[in-house]
């Protein structure tokens, strides 16, 4: 190093620009009036959303052209964004409409569509949320799913973490939030023990939830979900809804995970997905490592009632 | 509405680039290999970094055109990458360049300089962690405190919220996250009793801390700042630090809510604005509504530091 090149006194260049190499899934999404494609759907490093993860959203999915229960997803947004006394401009009509523009402007007839508000920022970097301009978007990419083709065909491999989740005298689990350090904690030491996917307790030591997922067990005809401290999932709903239709007893109660491992079935629930079937938890191998006939019944039906009018609202697409 | 203007018909245009209305803070932004306005310091909606608050970060701060415990900052932030398992393609030298390039670049004397790791994401908004490619952004924006002038005068006037801080078998305080649902919550309850800011509590109903700053008493000569649940901040290990240089008693353990009402001094610490007094908690006024003198002799010592080579670093500004 010669003395003309000393690094400490030579100075960058500011671009005017920023140049990005990244490469985003196929989608459309929208913000501040605009329809763009995914790969413009950014916000500013100073967005509250990011820096203080203040922020809450919602997914709902597409399914051969229809969503999905959108009302109930709808719902849940509003509250939470309520509950975080934030403002969108839109009304809840707007928002629908926004998000079916976002879906058939992507042409995807299957989607995932996401809508969020965040905190937003200042001009001046204020502290003080209150003077932050809250911030919706809302985008649609390709449907996807917590398991894969092959993981739904023999059932996934959960591993149960000793994380535990954030509880609801810290943060409200009924207002969806992206707090998920704890989660995806669970997920690292879930595949450092060779499993797919992590459930992780609650702070009395029971079992939670996972990754963006609710958990039932069947046993002896009964379902089972855990009611204390997990996100109140539009699928587990959902699978409550069909049960009552088909005359399944179900309750939301404490789940162990001696309870879990005993289980005649498992599955997850999410939106990401639908109903999942999972066939080993630690080292124990559930329903004889196949997907139990509770399971598929449900699976079955809730995909029948994608086509359900009173379940499904169908895109036009152009 | 006539028939032929149906809204859930029409179909809007998608646009190839966002326009972005919104105001920035003047500062210097570093991303992808280039130094950037902050205007232009975005990330994409689809970063986990937003999406699952899957990130780590530090702030340090300039002043006077120096750099205050630099190194500190960095050993905090490098540690945090780590643990999340996240990989930077830049090593500690070259962060500390971009650091003082974005300082340099922006021109400011005083300075708020965020570094930030994010797990990014994958082209395929694949749900597994381990395939997304993380992204490094820092910052430098006009420096900010906690506390304004007037606050800084006569102290904060601060109120204790019931909410508990997220607790570490959920999230590990010692990896700096932006998990602040329970402090945004904490400082709404605040404005709503007419205070400042926020103290919360921890697990066990002990004071914590509060958005973004540890708390300290002094009672009877002695300081203590709480133990169990907290960012260890690096003013806080300042102050500790220079109790230990003039010989003041200091030490990490709990404090409850009458602690903290029957203290003879109460200060918070942090990055953003240093030592700032509290004279008023709830509606128990603290040290006759004055500034204390163990407060103030501490604050005196931490800006004369800010000058010494041993605790700061110079930036060459063009």
């Amino acid at each position: 190093m010669t003395p003309m090149t000393n690094p400490s006194t030579v100075l960058s260049a500011i671009d005017q620009h920023h140049i990005d190499q990244r490469r985003y899934p196929h989608g459309v999404a929208f913000m501040d009036g605009q329809y763009l494609p995914m790969s413009e759907a950014k916000i500013s490093v100073l967005d509250w959303g990011l820096l203080h993860s203040d922020a809450t959203y919602d997914t709902v999915h597409v399914w051969n052209g229809r969503f999905f229960r959108l009302d109930l997803h709808l719902d849940r947004f509003l509250a939470g964004v309520e509950r975080l006394r934030m403002k969108l401009p839109y009304d809840r009509e707007k928002i629908a409409s926004i998000l079916k523009q976002c879906v058939a402007l992507s042409g995807h007839k299957s989607a995932y569509v996401e809508m969020i508000c965040t905190r937003g920022s200042s001009p001046t970097f204020s502290r003080d949320p209150r003077q932050a301009e809250n911030r919706f978007i809302a985008f649609a990419v390709p449907y996807g799913s917590v398991a894969n083709d092959e993981q739904l065909e023999r059932g996934l491999h959960v591993a149960i973490s000793e994380t535990v989740r954030i509880p609801p005298n810290s943060v409200d689990p009924t207002i969806k939030n992206y707090h998920w350090l704890d989660l995806v904690k669970g997920l690292f030491d879930a595949y450092d023990k060779g499993a797919e996917t992590a459930l992780i307790l609650d702070t009395n030591g029971h079992v939670a939830e996972g990754p963006g997922f609710n958990v039932f067990l069947v046993k002896d005809g009964w379902l089972r979900t855990p009611a204390f401290g997990v996100l109140p999932g539009i699928t587990r709903r959902t699978v409550l809804d069909l049960c009552a239709e088909i005359g399944l007893a179900a309750t939301a109660a404490d789940i162990n995970r001696d309870d879990l491992k005993k289980a005649d079935e498992v599955f997850i629930t999410s939106t990401a997905g639908g109903i999942m079937p999972v066939t080993r938890i630690d080292d124990t191998t559930i329903s004889k490592g196949q997907v139990g006939s509770i399971t598929r019944r449900l699976t079955d039906l809730y995909w029948q009632k994608h086509a359900d009018p009173a379940w499904s609202t169908a895109i036009i697409y152009p």
